[in-house]
């Protein structure tokens, strides 16, 4: 077999424009792969093989007839279970939407279609996206490609697991407190977050309104970017969707190294991390400077405040969405989301209200330091991949909550709508994937991808796939 | 002595630019009107006769020396004890604060005496400007200057009598849930809620910052105009402050009527109102229509959400502002705003989140309605000024609790941000104020301004002052 399942955007595209690949021949990659290792990683809740052959074989024919619509013509992709998909069944990991099938698309999947993009199926998720184990009860854990007996991370772990084992091209994810960068890093690719207000949410099954985004998945930042060009956009269907200019973000331009300008923090987002993570993104950090970049120590006291924050709003905002389904249905919830639940029902109105005021605390105080710098690098998470069925996570000995070490170092993005870019830097003695996040103002994304192609040319880590056993 | 205290700054401020009023002797007849009647009505709480005098006597002599600033320059005004005035106190109405004095003026403060206002003190207010009957435990009530024994309506009911009365040429409100157009409705003056985000809020003590408004308070709509003028305008030191750009208020355009679609609500804003009240309404509207306006019915469903939205938003983001306080000083509080605040800590976050999905439905609801026409017309109140001490008001034989009727017809613009201006429209038989309200589109206080500047010139009503008894 081909490889072409394991292959980027970037390298597929000017190939399926030039005829040499079929989209059929391509998405028989996919499906092959899927096939051969869907029970492996458990990405898919939903494998749309005929829906797909159909729109295969009809991109073929548009590029045949001299109709290509751009890099994304024939790419094949599973979308995350929480995007409306017309026609399709969208359980958003639930039992309680097991049934469901939405009439419309997501404006980002429309987007996609649009594009030429071939749905392949709808991917695994935390049970509504409430979570970061995606040890869903209801359709089974997504499984780590690079290691099955470990996490993929959520609550976008099927999209994870899909992307770094060749089930699917690239994907879309949700973010509301690491839910696109969590499973990037674990799993080994590069996930966006991009500002709040920069793409729809628009028929997305919400979690928490003031902090989901959607956002890119994919094998590298130019993937990423060629996604993010094919969604972003103002939608007035969209409350929260802002109606500022689009940048052009593919193809990334390069960058002079030179002129960059990098922050470290110097509190929070290195305490506690593992001192493979902390040597790897320490390693990229230092690939910048020898290129010529300076890099400054920043501080930010404030970010004390965000896991007060975070913690409030998603759980409030959470109750709120499922209040109503939730006083009927509550022992059709899994028991990790029906507790949170319980417990959003029990924050009180001012405590809410002091979460915000700490977030705009916060949100002045990351914008008054992203004014003196082009970008702040990070730790994605401050660890690797744990084992599936484990709720706690060992860092230099130290037992640690799984879920609150999964939305430390994210959540400040998601409580400022700044965005933030995941992207893998090496492995660790083990073999598990490293995440660094280069986080930027606000609609800044241009930047970002910039500084997170240069991190991919110059810093000395291997960039591989996973080997998944023979079935 | 002269009778400059009732005069409006549209009849003054040529004559103070002529030199043939300064403005020593217009502050003179003001305070001559405070000395005599701030018994009478209890609209000052402190009176600052020797600033203003100063304050006169310097603008006095940068008029005679040709540095004439404008239609403010020498205009003297008491303003709400609850804007931020430096080196003056600043009681909020409360106990609490009986000793605060602010280092720094409010923006609208700095901008006022930049424009050449003479504050002559601070008004009264209900305390913390949490309610509507502005029966202040700490200060008094003030007093309708129209008859003693009733009520101004609060929270800015100092400002209503003292405009009225001759005691401020004319000032400033703030209104959460009608503050500005209540008193401004049961005095007889003008009273303008701009659109959220157009005036700023800083350094102006807080009731809920999502439905607090600044706004003018005036003896006429062309006087509103001059005041907005004045104060409209971005301030990066508010959070909630619009980076929109600040229209030509003042002077105020005259209108053809007969290119103006007036909307008349057939629900909500005529259910359960005085027939005194509504006849004048219709009055009102009769006389636009004979001008040649186009006058249509609108239904608006939504407005049923109004009040449950505001009470929950106001309650709720007035406990989380005052929660610290409130925490060590309950006892110092008034029985009424106390009861208030220990209801807010009371709430919880999924009906705070619930209170703003019901929001968002109802400014879409007015948003799509407004689009088919200028502006939307409606009683301010649905009754005239009650007597002080009663908490209810009858209307039409039933006796309904003040304060939801004071809030009933104010909150859809609070709730939704949307401008709305209140002007007199007659007396009732008993010679009482009647206010009609003027609602538009966002930032389009202009439209505003002229239709109730139509009103003021076609409209059968009497215009006059009231008789204060000689003291």
């Amino acid at each position: 077999m081909s490889d072409l399942h394991f292959q980027t955007i970037s390298n597929l595209a000017p190939r399926i424009a030039r005829k040499e690949i079929s989209p059929v021949e391509l998405l028989d990659s996919v499906l092959h792969q899927i096939q051969a290792h869907n029970d492996d990683v458990n990405a898919y809740i939903t494998i749309l093989e005929d829906e797909s052959r159909e729109a295969a074989k009809k991109a073929e024919r548009e590029i045949a007839q001299g109709k290509y619509r751009g890099p994304l013509h024939g790419i094949p992709m599973g979308l995350k279970d929480l995007f409306y998909t017309a026609g399709i069944r969208t359980t958003a990991g639930s039992a309680i939407l097991k049934d469901f099938v939405p009439d419309t698309d997501a404006t980002v999947v429309r987007k996609l279609k649009d594009a030429g993009v071939i749905l392949t199926g709808k991917l695994n998720m935390h049970e509504y996206a409430f979570g970061a184990t995606n040890e869903n009860p209801h359709y089974g854990p997504s499984r780590n490609p690079w290691d099955t007996a470990r996490m993929t991370g959520g609550s976008s772990g099927g999209g994870g697991a899909a992307v770094a084992a060749g089930l699917s091209v690239a994907t879309l994810g949700t973010d509301t407190g690491g839910s696109i960068r969590t499973p990037s890093a674990l799993c080994g690719i590069v996930g966006l977050k991009p500002t709040f207000g920069r793409v729809s949410k628009h028929g997305v099954v919400p979690l928490s309104w003031s902090l989901d985004h959607v956002g890119p998945m994919a094998r590298s930042v130019a993937d990423a970017a060629v996604l993010l060009q094919a969604i972003a956009g103002f939608d007035p269907q969209d409350a929260a969707s802002k109606n500022a200019a689009v940048d052009t973000y593919a193809p990334v331009a390069s960058m002079d190294a030179k002129t960059l300008v990098v922050g470290v923090p110097g509190n929070y987002y290195f305490d506690g991390v593992d001192p493979q993570v902390e040597a790897n993104v320490r390693a990229a950090i230092a690939a910048l400077a020898a290129q010529g970049a300076r890099v400054v120590e920043v501080s930010i006291p404030e970010l004390a405040l965000a896991m007060f924050a975070e913690l409030v709003t998603i759980s409030a905002e959470a109750s709120a969405y499922h209040h109503d389904t939730f006083t009927k249905h509550a022992r059709e919830y899994g028991a990790d989301v029906r507790v949170l639940l319980e417990g959003g029902e029990l924050l009180t109105a001012v405590q809410y209200l002091k979460a915000q005021q700490s977030r705009r605390l916060l949100q002045e105080a990351m914008l008054k330091v992203l004014s003196g710098v082009d970008v702040l690098v990070a730790p994605t998470l401050p660890f690797t991949a744990p084992s599936i069925g484990e709720g706690h996570v060992e860092i230099s000995g130290q037992l640690k909550d799984f879920t609150m070490e999964c939305v430390r170092f994210a959540a400040p993005c998601n409580l400022t709508g700044f965005p933030s870019l995941s992207l893998p830097v090496g492995f660790s003695s083990a073999g598990l994937p490293i995440g660094m996040q280069i986080i930027g103002k606000p609609f800044d994304e241009v930047k970002l991808l910039q500084v997170g192609a240069l991190v991919e040319q110059v810093a000395p880590f291997e960039y591989k796939n996973p080997v998944l056993s023979k079935r």
